[in-house]
């Protein structure tokens, strides 16, 4: 990606020192923040300065190669490291399957660890420029297309999944328009999937998650795209709060619902929805918003009933029976095709 | 209603001043404004201090009989004053309804017109009562139910559409869980509905509109209730954004899903919901979002990426085949039977 001219990825590592993009700072601030050992960069994972499905897995990837580079003799401290990065996010597929690779490679040496998370950042390239060719196919020039939260750049290491057939199909020349839902409660869509599509000069609009079924029912939405946190072998698909009530709508108007993730993203141990763990999260989240005031000076405002409670699941699962196909970067599934590929 | 131990409705008139809840303060500051001619009363529905489709239709009837105590004999300032309120909210069925009936009056005489403007008052305060109790007994003890936007004392003279059976139901003994979406983008769950709920303790929480369905899909929702701002004579209901998705996710689970509004909400004109206008607002509502700092100060925040445009549609219309049943003032209807009530 590219950020004021200069080449990005979301996450990268120098020596022993995890670089993010600060996320909870888009699209007001870039700033890139760094974490000395895995105990900061587990704190980055919980907090969302690094959210999205292969970001979470790259830098879990690398806060697990830093615990070996940290660890000496002591082989507590890996187990415990391993313990404390899975349990940063729990829905997150991408973030268990990266500590899984490294730790073993780590069982080799400490060299093996570093290199194999640097590896699976390099996958999470190539998979998304995969996915972005293979779904650029199913775009129609001209086409108007949903998608929720953010499934781009910022949600991998480069590239993203939903958005990476979007600018596949801007950049070989179709016209293609964006709605982006804002994805309340933290405005991923709005916040940073809107930054990401004004970078690539594609058009768009930001609409409330509420305007989804209605532009639907107007014939103004020919498609969805959306991301995945962990996909099941049956095809169902766990992706951010919000995601089901769309995959409903756009099946009660006939209209295609895309799931794009790299083949990373799939839990071959997990049979169904059922299974996936699903985060839930403060209820501040919910009950507050923070922005920029006129004076550019970040503030955090009430935007609910003082006193009262909110509820804060993070994300859903949609059936694989309201999943058209799955896009990955070994080609594109019917949700019932998966098991294939294990 | 009882704010502080006192009792208030959303809308009244004393001599030929306005009086009206300030509901783009609540629920931080509880301020009356006070309208001195029907120009102010038309800025007060359009930039919603006063919303809600009876407490608008009542506040259009003063505003109307305001022009009648203030026309003098000039015929133009009556007819001026009717194109100006029905163009501040083009949606609200209520507001048509109330201008008609008070410029009819007002024909006859201006003591008429401010007669017929508190009739107005007076009958919705009744309707809301009435549909308290019919919509009542659809709520069986221990009911989880999901309500969109903000249906109750606010939005009505006093009682409510939508939270109306719900008051009725939990002063009853029932036990009564209340969902709230927050509503985007003007917040008028989280802000309103959570505030009214908490003045009569029943038990509630806020919920971002996102989680809807998922909650729906964990078997955690017995029914929704809603309001609506103008049904059309097939059954076709128009009401806040997002009313529609909530509708679609309902069926898709098989859960209840009940308008509740007065006769005086549905347009015997008007064929079909596609017949019905609905109103595009500010771009802004969407990208800023406001409410008390940590000091109690109100402040505007961007929570969106700079330079997006966004979309803002503030109505849908939910299909009558989605609709269990109205609840009225007149009982309890089937969409396909509103004909009957013509």
């Amino acid at each position: 990606m590219k950020v004021d001219g200069s080449n990005y990825r979301t996450v990268w590592m120098e020596g022993d020192r995890v670089h993010l993009i600060e996320q909870n700072l888009l699209p007001f601030q870039f700033k890139v923040f760094e974490a000395a050992n895995y105990q900061v960069t587990c704190m980055a994972i919980s907090t969302m300065i690094v959210r999205g499905a292969g970001a979470i897995g790259a830098t879990a990837g690398y806060a697990m190669a830093q615990a070996f580079l940290h660890a000496g003799d002591d082989a507590d401290y890996i187990e415990n490291a391993r313990r404390q990065i899975e349990h940063t996010r729990p829905t997150a597929q991408n973030l268990f399957y990266a500590v899984e690779r490294v730790y073993r490679a780590g069982l080799i040496s400490v060299r093996d660890a570093v290199k194999e998370a640097h590896d699976l950042a390099d996958e999470d390239v190539d998979a998304c420029q995969k996915i972005g060719n293979l779904g650029n196919d199913l775009i129609a020039d001209g086409s108007r297309i949903e998608t929720h939260c953010n499934a781009g750049w910022l949600a991998f290491v480069d590239y993203g999944s939903a958005l990476s057939p979007i600018y596949t199909a801007h950049r070989s020349g179709k016209q293609v328009f964006v709605y982006a839902d804002e994805t309340r409660p933290r405005g991923q869509g709005a916040r940073l999937t809107a930054w990401e599509l004004k970078n690539e000069d594609v058009p768009h609009m930001i609409i409330a998650d509420n305007a989804g079924a209605h532009l639907m029912s107007q014939g103004r939405v020919d498609m969805m795209i959306v991301g995945s946190d962990r996909i099941a072998v049956n095809g169902d698909v766990a992706n951010k709060i919000g995601t089901l009530e769309k995959a409903i709508a756009a099946r009660y108007y006939g209209i295609p619902f895309y799931v794009a993730a790299p083949v990373s993203t799939i839990d071959f141990s997990c049979r169904s929805g059922s299974n996936i763990p699903l985060e839930e999260r403060p209820m501040d989240e919910v009950l507050y918003q923070s922005g920029p005031k006129a004076d550019g000076e970040i503030e955090n405002v009430l935007v609910s009933s003082p006193g009262s409670q909110a509820l804060n699941p993070a994300f859903d699962v949609t059936p694989a029976e309201l999943v058209t196909a799955i896009i990955t970067d070994r080609g594109i599934f019917k949700p019932g095709e998966l098991g294939a590929l294990a």
